[in-house]
């Protein structure tokens, strides 16, 4: 019970202090980092360990007929097939709509005629560095072959708006980050629909 | 460019076989694996690293007048403050339910009179194995002290639903998990306000 130890005269919690940086693994396409850290007004000191990688993008990309070009590929996570939007790992420096325009077009074929960044979020503040930005990609139509990687596999899938936002609801789709997408993508679709997307 | 391969005769995106799994770091809250895999198809072999952990919990708590029981909190991957629903780790065997109950009430001492799982996430199917499991607390009320673990530290915020609603859909809440329950908790909260959430 520490409720009432406070990190300054503000009420806020405070910010630690970091003492120490020791890489503990490299995995491709993420660093796993020991921070040694100090709390500046208990000095209590502790281990924390965190993922360090580069930011991600996904994206809402939607036809003119009013469908959202949506992906299945298997995840080695789960250990299982999931439904998702678009997206992958950003290049250095790369701008959000471009990465999120590349990956809509490697991985399904799609190319769309208009494109901005709907919002960025955090995948895990507690353990995770980067952020995920999203963008939306409107008039999406098939134009070019795909182009994956070597472990790259997908199935393309295009419900209806209304049916994505159905199969979120139901528990069909479940990946936290296209949850997001859909989530800051909701007010535009509401206002582009019958309303009826919750 | 593999985009003809497939790895079945439905057209769905094969399965991959797991051959091997190594831990190669041991991080308190997760464990870093690395899985020997093989495409059944391909025959292409390859390692693929993941984070192994209990399953988490969050929570949406709303009060009687209401107000959204939110936790600011210092976040050791952002390195910032982080503005966030409750939510923890899950002990082994646990209920989600009652794991919700348990952290609202040792986060920020409130306690509800009913609870019930809206849905379960994965937080990311690529390189976690877990899930996180999201649940409503209604009517609660402050009744207890907090019981924070050693390293915690919480500011607790009761802005109202809609200002909340506001929050995540300006960039002041980031947290992808809690925009997840804010997802979930969307339809119930706006059939009790005046459906002005998005």
């Amino acid at each position: 019970m520490v409720g009432n130890q406070k990190g300054d005269e503000s009420g806020r919690p405070a910010r630690w202090e970091i003492l120490d940086r020791t890489e503990e693994a490299s995995c491709r396409v993420f660093s796993v980092v020991r921070k040694r850290c100090r709390h500046p007004v208990r000095g209590r000191e502790d281990d924390f360990y965190v993922l360090e990688s580069s930011d991600w993008v996904n994206l809402v990309a939607v036809t003119p007929d009013g469908r959202m070009v949506l992906v299945e590929q298997y995840r080695f996570g789960s250990e299982d097939l999931s439904l998702e939007v678009p997206g992958g790992l950003m290049d250095l420096g790369e701008d959000p709509v471009e990465a999120a325009e590349r990956e809509l077009k490697e991985e399904t074929g799609f190319v769309g005629r208009r494109s901005r960044l709907l919002g960025s979020v955090r995948p895990n503040p507690a353990i995770q560095s980067n952020h995920c930005h999203i963008v939306l990609i409107e008039e999406a139509e098939r134009l070019v072959d795909v182009d994956w990687d070597e472990n790259e596999e997908l199935a393309v899938q295009l419900p209806s708006v209304a049916e994505v936002f159905a199969m979120a609801h139901s528990g069909r789709i479940t990946h936290a980050l296209t949850l997001n997408a859909l989530f800051l993508y909701q007010p535009i679709g509401l206002a582009d629909s019958r309303g009826d997307l919750t």
